[in-house]
């Protein structure tokens, strides 16, 4: 991010809004969701070609958050951070059977005529690389490889932005075991690491019964945001709290008690998948482990993902109107914003130097907002013009600069666009506002 | 990395050497250079296709040191990072004539027949992106936007591992200014950045006048590490120090001072190159901006490649030896490995706690061994085994717990291998020779 002696400041970011004096350029883009019109007009991303989107600084630093939350929580369960390649020998989806239903999948052949795909998901990839290493002792097991990556799926349509791209940024781990009992636990494990990162991340959620659908296995959940874009539909039966995608169970009745009418059918959109695969991949791909009898036995298997660049987008899309932005604290690009005076204007004479003085207060002593704070510089432009411009992007924290800012004991005007809250703070009572309310 | 109550173990990390009981199995894999022949053996890499590797955990970890270094340099220069598609429109190719000679590019079609290539570099993407969001003002001008992506390229014969791969991770930049002086001056702004983060990584560099190749424009620089592997041939003059690229200068003259004799020709390998474009790729795509007349101008470009993955096992290359792999220090998975006795042994049970206590104070006292500390916990094997390990994979310090460890006043066997020294030191002799010889 761009700083200026050590300063966030928003005339040094590249964000078109801000710049471009017309409406950013959607005429060539499909908009179909609140998230992707946003994102595209307040120059947080921008698309390149359909359903292949540029991350713009903002929205970039936004997805650097959202990795060092998925590490971070990664590392507590054991997960090691690895990096597979993009291109995977077809051959290898040929051995899972995934090569016969190929419509999602992008193909390509390099100049010695050999098959390649580009990464949906990397089930086989891992399975081979295991299997390539040859018989690891069951004492080094179970295994958690993660990766953050690019992953591609040739989508008839894509649509919503971020949220059914072509070229998408994912988290997959996949674990390997000895035995079911232990791959269950991980499992377990890597299902509790989930529910953390999407409680760290803030968005409310829900954690349902899945379909394995191609992936195959016995046993998966969906983490889900309700959105009325979402083009997955989840049951939950007022009567017995089931609650499933409802692809599992059709419409019309819970399978768990029955209930016909205390139903509710709502639309969302899947953030997280996990699987229980069993040998589904490590089978056919010989993922083996040599058993406490010496004996090479096929590993059971777990596949995890969540989807990086759609989180983001679908956050803004849970949480936005549709005329303003609004993010997670855990994934604002920053979380306030000081608007000093208006350039030439009386409050600007007498409050010199106050705004860095509050800048560098707010860096100093909250930790979440080391990099967090910026410094809207742009002084030719109003305060209520860049209050609007604030707004509508979704800083949560507005600090205003005006005349009681001159005070003996300055007074800031501060705004909580999440509790529309408009209070004027000294500089102590604004950094203990902003300690006590919010998560980072 | 993985961790045990909080401390990294070697029995918990995946590298397939310390698990795999015969030796990693390059069969299936052409080994042409000394760096790509280690990494493999010592598990830092695995090819999955050929030119294309998996990054296992520890060759991820340096890696991720690497995105580090080169995300706090750019920032200094008002660096901002994006994130562009790995999938490229065709179209944008043939406008700028780089279609034309596609040998080395993968392409293929997505189910709409639609022609796209797999980006080897973006000078086109970052044009047209900003051609498309209109004419921004020269008051906005220069910038700088850079990203840490996969790169493709589809190479005849990929060869020497990460260094001459078909998948490869890169750093590229793209300055726009409104004038040939201002873009000169970015230009040797992004070539001091480039220098500051050579110097860091701590391997010496040479900085040499380059060829622009395929690129174009008007003036570029190489940075190569010196190596018998590498593919590229410099020119130094004895007489006048005048470094170059012998593409450049044919290899029989001094360019400058017409020397013939006292002329050096030593191979290298390229791991930095940056180019000032000016309108080669802004002009055809329309990169404009608008001028202090209100009138639409072509913007000046640079360009500015750093190849990660490449750099990772250059490295390697230049400071191995054929049996041992070397870091710098600023790279090495863990700069400090700590082992504690075996297993039954009488030091196991005169030393109870020691190597944690140790691991504990060079963690908390030494800011750069954050993560970076690493305790081999295999205690079934003997010190002489660990340490020969150790040192293999090219851990610097390497702390032996033994019997003098139990005196009065603890004293630890501390090699750097660095320097081929060992010595008997107390905790604080220890953490003070770190301190005073590590630049992390
Ligand atoms: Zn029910
Ligand atoms: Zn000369």
């Amino acid at each position: 991010m761009s700083v200026n002696s050590g300063r966030h400041c928003l005339s040094k970011i590249f964000q078109p809004v801000t710049i471009v004096s017309k409406t950013a350029n959607l005429g060539r883009q499909d908009v179909t969701s609140k998230s992707q019109r946003l994102m595209l007009e307040l120059g947080i991303i921008q698309q390149a070609v359909p359903g292949c989107f540029h991350f713009l600084p903002l929205g970039m630093k936004s997805l650097e958050k959202l990795i060092r939350i998925v590490d971070s929580e990664m590392l507590k369960i054991e997960g090691q951070k690895v990096m597979f390649p993009g291109l995977i020998d077809s051959k290898l989806w040929k051995t899972s059977g995934r090569l016969e239903d190929s419509s999602e999948l992008f193909q390509l052949k390099d100049r010695h005529n050999h098959d390649y795909l580009l990464s949906p998901t990397h089930e086989e990839v891992a399975s081979e690389l295991i299997s390539r290493l040859g018989h690891i002792s069951y004492k080094h097991y179970p295994l958690r490889l993660y990766q953050i990556t690019v992953k591609y799926r040739d989508e008839l349509k894509p649509r919503f932005g971020l949220m059914r791209g072509r070229e998408f940024l994912m988290k997959d781990m996949y674990s390997f075991d000895t035995d079911v009992h232990s791959a269950r636990k991980t499992y377990e494990e890597v299902c509790q690491c989930y529910d953390s990162i999407f409680k760290k991340i803030g968005v409310g959620f829900l954690k349902v019964l899945g379909t394995s659908g191609t992936m195959g296995g016995n046993l998966s959940h969906e983490y889900h945001y309700l959105a009325h874009v979402g083009e997955d539909r989840i049951l939950l039966c007022q009567n017995c709290n089931y609650l499933a995608n409802v692809q599992l169970s059709g419409s019309c009745k819970c399978p768990k008690c029955g209930e016909q009418t205390k139903l509710d059918i709502k639309n969302s959109i899947e953030v997280g998948h996990t699987f229980f695969l069993g040998v589904k991949y490590s089978k056919s791909l010989k993922a083996h482990f040599l058993s406490k009898n010496a004996k090479p036995e096929v590993l059971q298997m777990g596949s995890y993902g969540m989807g990086l660049s759609r989180l983001i987008a679908a956050s803004v899309e849970v949480l936005s109107t549709e005329q303003e932005m609004r993010w997670p604290d855990s994934l604002a690009p920053y979380n306030i914003v000081i608007l000093p005076p208006k350039a030439g204007s009386k409050e600007e004479a007498k409050t010199k130097n106050i705004a860095e003085k509050l800048y560098v207060a707010l860096e100093g002593q909250i930790e979440g907002l080391k990099d967090n704070v910026l410094l809207d510089d742009r002084l030719s432009l109003t305060l209520g013009r860049r209050f609007l411009d604030a707004k509508r992007v979704g800083y949560r924290y507005i600090v205003v600069i005006n005349k009681r800012a001159a005070d003996v004991v300055p007074l800031f005007e501060f705004n909580d666009i999440k509790t529309n809250t408009r209070l004027y703070l000294s500089e102590n009572e604004l950094l203990t506002y902003i300690k006590d309310n919010t998560v980072f």
